[in-house]
């Protein structure tokens, strides 16, 4: 069954926000809840957030980090001791100031017993680690302390939307301490080619590292690091950051060592994180009008086995399946499904299809006949299914879902190039963003007045001053000498 | 070398909840915050939990589990919808009432933007579950649905105590929806079942499993089952708990069906949990005068191996190390370290003691000479070292692992037999928890009267009324007519 409009309505180009809720919806991804801005992330959206986590912790535990956990609540005067970290947060946090609550005389709850001190619901972890930190340096023999912790984190949204912005959302965050500027400089940038390599590597999505502007740094950050894609509405999404504190956050915690000569220092830290925003990254750098599209290496299965079969044949079609998808499986690496429900195969098929699962594999009596199998490929799923002698099939599998990977990323590749423009003039700049949109590379002297000027009047921001996009030039809004191009576009 | 005085200080029969700390922070598990009853888990003890969290996400999944994350934050309206629930809750709840924090006057933090309604930090998420299964749940055939969830919770706690009682602490909650009560109750006691599988074959302590009397039920719930465990105190420990809620949730959320003949019914739904409570238990459980002692089964780290050497001998001790470890790891259910730290010997081999590993591995240039090794069982410290060949020594590892398992099980069983009485007249009961304590089995004819008092003379309560612990006889405390023997004792 072909099925000759879409599977999701609109289409991306039709009302590209709207497809973004409706591949969610039809993928079953996750959820809105009656707590505003905050979603429930249903099984298949957390089998996602599952396979990130799963890779990402080898990766994390590789680079010699230990997981621990912090307190999710935070006492005031902790935020307190880092002015500009205080009012990058103060607007969007969540307040404890109570702990019980008593009936009114209308029988409905209100708080009661208020706390001495109130308590933020955690929007980062930097000072409530900070704190263990400064007890558990004491000599630069306690150095590098690295240590990763997963957890939910609550920043009050105001403009929700699932995955991408909500109020509560999951994430992992690195934190370490060094006893020199240059080593923790080297690993902020390590982390951050960490975060590069699970990006493109597993995620299919390009993405370009760089670092990030004055104005966008991490509040109480010296300098800000971070990966941006581009999505299929050539907006860019900031994918994770990786931040060199300096000894900002040192200062305000007294992480403190005695180094080599036995003189007392400062540490330098660093902390980076990636988050459930990641899900709607990959919604939007891959899935079409029919959609989710899963790479394989992130896709919760890699393919589902669906038999066709009546009564009489039910037994041998559910045999020949199960055994397929014992060999298909190999050593554990791979994970399939033989969906037997009692469902209209097109309704099952195209159910999957919208899931985004990477190979959906149909099996009659008529293929067992053949000692074959009918497959489809999801990121080519208007291409139609083929017909395939089922060892062959077999001994390819892992050839196809690599295919599969390699040809979502190169598909992904190819939009950015495709929509990146070098511009050099302002009136070329100003054209390009107000006709259509992309990203621009374009020189910039470093003066924030221009990028609030754009900002304002383009809803354009400068995303990251690109690695390796160095090189003098001028800048096509002040005509002063600028040091290289910044990536511009409009962002999530 | 031997330490002839125990390496934690105070031994278990001088003070033992101090005993329980000074473990805790030998084998740097976790320490208290600056934040009332909130814990930082360090990273030795974090690893336990994700041993713990690893089997058991693998079990759950088993029995049919998918996970999924729903909201931290609670509406109060939510809360209000089972009566018995909210009292059961309303006294231990972190309340957030504003979004947003501002400067006073004197440029310190004050709470800003009060929230039109207040929210509650999660103590337990079966309303904020049920807003979502209302909504999956259409038709019998949505049935039976089983999610899981794992998640930290807060309840406000007035006697704070590491891992046993903390503010805020990590746990799965699993729930489960049915369309007949005779299946949810069936689930609510599977799920018990696998916490006592859980409980006897991994962490090796045995439980009772039995169903709590009603002053002891979950708030809300129709029963509550939970297994009991003995820790070496002879106090009970509750190690986890599953819930039988009839279709007291289901009325508060609407999670309603259409049956088999079309007509609308509740569902009957179910919930069950386990928490970082049970590493409290771990340590209770097994730990000795020389600190934790873990099972192997749950060991972030099965043994540990310390090279011995000078500068001349570095090379070729570390190459017969680190083949070794390759060779006891395998096929990676095991994990080992070499741990090369230049520390001294005892220092090295004593830290490792205090954290439980279950073997400890010595080589030095004399025992490669021999090819041979010198290990320790953690289980039998105190028996001294053995010397082996090297390779039967790897051939009997998994024999090794295994019998240290075995006997930590074994030793908890026997503790527990030796301090468990039938007891069948109050005058009896009141003796023996006055002049010493453990579990006793005694007769109980259903009066709630008589627990209260018991609870108040004695701090004693019913730990469980045990299964297979009927048979009818004389309640001692009443002269009543009981229907079997409850498990009575003091308790965590």
């Amino acid at each position: 069954m072909i099925i000759e409009r879409s599977a999701i309505n609109p289409r991306r180009d039709q009302d590209y926000p709207e497809w973004y809720q409706q591949v969610i919806r039809a993928a079953d991804l996750a959820e809105a809840s009656s707590v505003r801005g905050c979603m429930v992330i249903k099984p298949w959206g957390y089998a996602l957030w599952e396979s990130m986590q799963k890779i990402f912790d080898k990766m994390i535990k590789k680079a010699g980090y230990k997981n621990a956990y912090f307190p999710l609540l935070i006492p005031l005067r902790f935020l307190e001791k880092e002015a500009e970290h205080v009012k990058g947060f103060a607007k969007e946090c969540a307040v404890v100031t109570h702990s019980r609550l008593q009936a009114d005389g209308n029988g409905h709850l209100i708080p009661a017993s208020p706390l001495e001190e109130a308590l933020v619901v955690r929007p980062t972890s930097e000072t409530i680690i900070g704190e263990s930190f400064a007890k558990w340096v004491k000599s630069y023999r306690d150095l590098p302390l690295k240590i990763n912790q997963w957890a939910n984190v609550v920043r009050w949204e105001m403009r929700p939307r699932l995955f991408l912005r909500t109020t509560e959302f999951l994430w992992q965050e690195g934190h370490s301490v060094h006893s020199s500027s240059a080593e923790a400089l080297e690993e902020t940038l390590n982390m951050l080619e960490m975060y590069r390599i699970f990006a493109e590597e597993y995620m299919a999505m390009p993405v370009i590292c760089g670092k990030k502007s004055d104005s966008e740094r991490f509040p109480g950050a010296v300098h800000t690091y971070c990966i941006e894609a581009m999505m299929q509405d050539r907006k860019a999404l900031q994918a994770g950051t990786s931040h060199f504190l300096g000894q900002n956050f040192a200062r305000a915690s007294a992480i403190k060592f005695i180094n080599g000569e036995g003189v007392e220092e400062y540490g330098w830290t660093t902390s980076w994180g990636v988050s459930t925003r990641l899900i709607g990254g990959l919604i939007m750098a891959h899935s079409d009008d029919d959609g989710l599209v899963l790479p394989p290496k992130l896709a919760p299965l890699q393919g589902v086995i669906l038999p066709i079969f009546n009564e009489s044949s039910k037994a041998a079609v559910l045999e020949y399946c199960t055994a397929l998808k014992r060999e298909l499986e190999g050593d554990g690496e791979i994970s399939m499904e033989v969906d037997e429900r009692d469902l209209r195969g097109g309704e099952k098929f195209w159910s999957y299809v919208k899931k985004g699962v990477p190979v959906v594999i149909e099996i009659g009596m008529r293929d067992i006949g053949m000692n074959s199998l009918c497959f489809s490929r999801r990121d080519a799923i208007r291409a139609g299914k083929q017909q395939c002698e089922r060892n062959a099939f077999v001994a390819t599998f892992r050839a196809l879902l690599d295919d599969i990977q390699v040809k979502l990323y190169a598909r992904a590749m190819k939009y950015r190039d495709e929509n990146t423009l070098s511009i050099d003039s302002e009136a070329e700049f100003f054209a390009y963003f107000r006709e259509s949109t992309g990203f621009a590379a374009a020189h910039w002297s470093g003066d924030p007045a221009v990028e609030e000027r754009i900002k304002e009047e383009l809803g354009v921001t400068i995303r990251c001053l690109p690695f390796g996009g160095e090189g003098e030039g001028i800048c096509p809004f002040t005509g002063k000498a600028s040091k290289g191009r910044a990536i511009w576009a409009k962002s999530y």
